[in-house]
């Protein structure tokens, strides 16, 4: 998740029908409908504007996941900076539901490059050190994905999405045939806690038909697994951390908590009760602290929406807090679309988060921390972590999740709750349970960890590929 | 308090005579052999070595608090920038107990300078930008401060600290005279949330025989004002902020607690039932984590007691977390000493937490939040405030022990909880009762405030001399 909840409220789907049989009628049909005269070498990108030269390859474009209603999926590769042919492939996903694994995972977490100014600087501590990077802009009507029917943005799901990705992914492999067989990992944050399980779970019964997809784990940052455990930590971290008083906090535990308040606002049925607790939280919190990393600066003028170029830089922290600015210019650029081989499709520009998007909020109270059972079941290592800074998504519910999951699963901890390091500091805490199921913190980490924390995310990540315990010294 | 628990227990002192009655003998016969000829020119500072020129005067030297024995208390006085003679003057006190005002407040916190290798280097945000600052050694045995009789040091207790505080401050204004009659601050931290109330408490009971100390409000960072629900705080922070699992979480609020931890410690009797529990904790936060700060970096070569020399520096955050080797270094040096006027009688050398005094740990367990209502009723305005990165005196306890006092006393809430602003960015959060109790945390700061947010503290600090409420906008 990215933003508070603005969406209205919508009435719930009222039939759901048996799942694995639409799945695969809708998958086959996608599938055989795929135009296979594409290739990879027609998305391949020359250079982006203000690009430093790098000696790996890049790629962007479109994958079709729906030739009739013309429902396309924009992604962007980028190939491990070495050996990319020795390196597993990573599908990152961001979350919101409706924010762009672009502009939010590439240009402001783990990718290779950072928007400033006129230019892309370098991040040196990029994923695709490790990886093969795929991130995917889903679902469709997010970013630069696109259906040329407008009907296609209104009431879509999990389900929907989760199939989406999947096709992508299967005709992405027709593109890029030699990754086919690469080991593959999903990862992604906040929302993504839906899709990557779901469609890690997918995957599996896929494979039962044709094995596809060589999956060898799951990482999922500050994801929502369990609604009510996720949401409710909120008020606890907000209060254990300076942001509500004494009193606040026991209206917020006690009168209205916040998973009730955003259940009727996605209903459309918000209590004056729930409305004055709220009310009285935003105050006390106020919209000049950034609530996905309570620590950092936020960027005064995406706050007070005034033009960028008016306002001084900010320049107090080592992270750009107005990276998100800087990318929206970017994306926006024509020659960078055209780099890019990005249409805008029924929209005015690129957005960090969709708001043509019109999303099933209610599939948020679905619980996934069980599907998270079912693939560790399966023999899926599972990775959840939390930047420790996020009142959004806090590490505290994160925590409770995964250590009840491991008990009804009855794993064993193979690694004890303690410190990991990176770069000769503490990286933050780390359990392991049955040497499958593992959960770190990342301290002075935001929601989106990779942003704030890029040197710590990337040993996190390099770990996670490796299937290790994160490192116990330095 | 700077250090965890290291003195052993002890026992209660016997007998606690009439407090008013022994102190005014103290006092008065402290005061009659005072010696008269010593003068503020002799302690004048010419010039630290490697320091920038100012154009503001510094003193230094020694005040005699007790001819008999020789006891003597070392201070370091700082004039304001400028118009000192319209600025007010503030005592500040570091805790410990036994931790140097000079070392700790003055070279890494609010002073002038901060050492960093063989120089001193400007601190911007200096608290003599708006007072004349006073930084006491105190109780006698800590850094410079001395008495030729070594029985001085065994057990000091707040008792003894608070009338030797007082008799220093009496006998500094007859080498001072012209700040006699000036407004007077006392500020201070951690285990000065007892020196500060009680100095504060026997000043005003000074005044109803001769009105001496124009004593116009009190400030506490991170301050020691109840110890069980300062010390169990932790618990909670701690795992609110990561430190520790769920299940270690259960058994530091069930099986044994902080307080009863540090209590069976201080009495040289702990159970192996907290025992165990504090271990599992110890291993569980790690010794690389700055209990004081959760979020900054360590000082590695402090943390493995390696040689500076050979580590590299860090210079991975702003703030210089090695300051305070680079403090040790440099108040060892004979030259700085000389420059000081400063002597090293009965120890090796200057020490941040002296060695030597064996302070009365049980007073410790005596709750201060009392005095502070009674200076509150008598109309002296009290400032608590809270480094929200602080795991030792978390924010948690201070917030409820203010919100505690003011409903006893009856204080209505005249400023709601609220962010404050420094900088254009949220400093932290305040709240005020009656215009005269207020509380306040600092967003990303340590137990140390000004040592790492320090324009925060310097706009926090400013609008406590003014005796206005934190900035509302920017």
């Amino acid at each position: 998740m990215r933003k508070a909840p603005s969406l209205p409220g919508k009435a719930m789907a009222l039939a759901l029908a048996l799942f694995p049989l639409i799945f695969f009628m809708v998958v086959e049909s996608s599938l055989s409908s795929f135009d296979k005269s594409s290739h990879s070498t027609f998305d391949r990108i020359n250079q982006l504007p203000g690009q430093p030269q790098v000696s790996y390859q890049q790629f962007s474009g479109y994958v079709t996941v729906d030739e009739k209603k013309q429902r396309a999926l924009f992604y962007y590769f980028v190939e491990a900076e070495i050996d990319p042919a020795s390196k597993p492939l990573v599908l990152w996903l961001n979350g919101g539901p409706g924010c762009s694994s672009l502009g939010v995972g590439a240009f402001s977490e783990n990718g290779p490059f950072r928007p400033s100014g006129k230019m892309l600087v370098r991040n040196e501590h990029s994923w695709n050190r490790e990886a093969n990077m795929l991130y995917l802009e889903t679902p469709i009507g997010v970013g630069f994905s696109y259906s040329s029917d407008s009907s296609s943005y209104v009431t879509v799901n999990d389900k929907i999405t989760g199939t989406d990705n999947l096709v992508f992914l299967h005709n992405w492999f027709a593109k890029f045939p030699q990754y086919r067989n690469r080991s593959l990992f999903i990862s992604g944050e906040s929302y993504a806690g839906h899709y990557v399980p779901q469609l890690a779970e997918i995957m599996l019964q896929f494979n039962k038909k044709q094995k596809l997809f060589n999956l060898k784990g799951i990482a999922l940052g500050n994801p929502v697994l369990e609604f009510a455990t996720d949401f409710n930590s909120r008020a606890e971290f907000f209060w254990s951390h300076g942001l509500i008083s004494d009193s606040t906090y026991k209206s917020f535990t006690s009168t209205c908590n916040y998973s009730r308040y955003v259940s009727e606002y996605n209903r459309g049925t918000v209590s004056p009760t729930c409305s004055r607790v709220v009310s009285l939280v935003n105050r006390e919190t106020s919209r000049f602290v950034d609530k996905y990393d309570v620590t950092l600066d936020v960027c005064i003028p995406s706050v007070l929406s005034q033009s960028k170029v008016l306002s001084p830089k900010q320049v107090t922290e080592t992270v750009d807090v107005c990276v998100e600015d800087e990318t929206v210019s970017y994306l926006n650029r024509r020659d960078v679309q055209n780099a890019l081989h990005a249409r805008l499709v029924g929209v005015n520009g690129w957005l960090v988060c969709s708001n043509i998007l019109d999303y099933e909020m209610l599939d948020l109270e679905v619980p996934t921390i069980s599907i998270v059972g079912k693939l560790v079941k399966a023999g899926v290592p599972v990775l959840v972590y939390s930047g420790d800074q996020d009142s959004v998504i806090p590490l505290i519910g994160s925590r409770r999740l995964v250590h009840g999951l491991a008990e009804e699963l009855g794993l064993k901890t193979t690694v004890p709750y303690r410190v990991w390091f990176a770069g000769m500091q503490v990286g933050g805490w780390t359990q392991v349970y049955g040497d499958i199921l593992s959960f770190a913190t990342i301290r002075g980490a935001s929601h989106e960890v990779p942003f704030s924390q890029p040197a710590r995310s990337l040993v996190l990540f390099k770990a996670f590929l490796e299937g290790r315990p994160l490192p116990e010294a330095f």
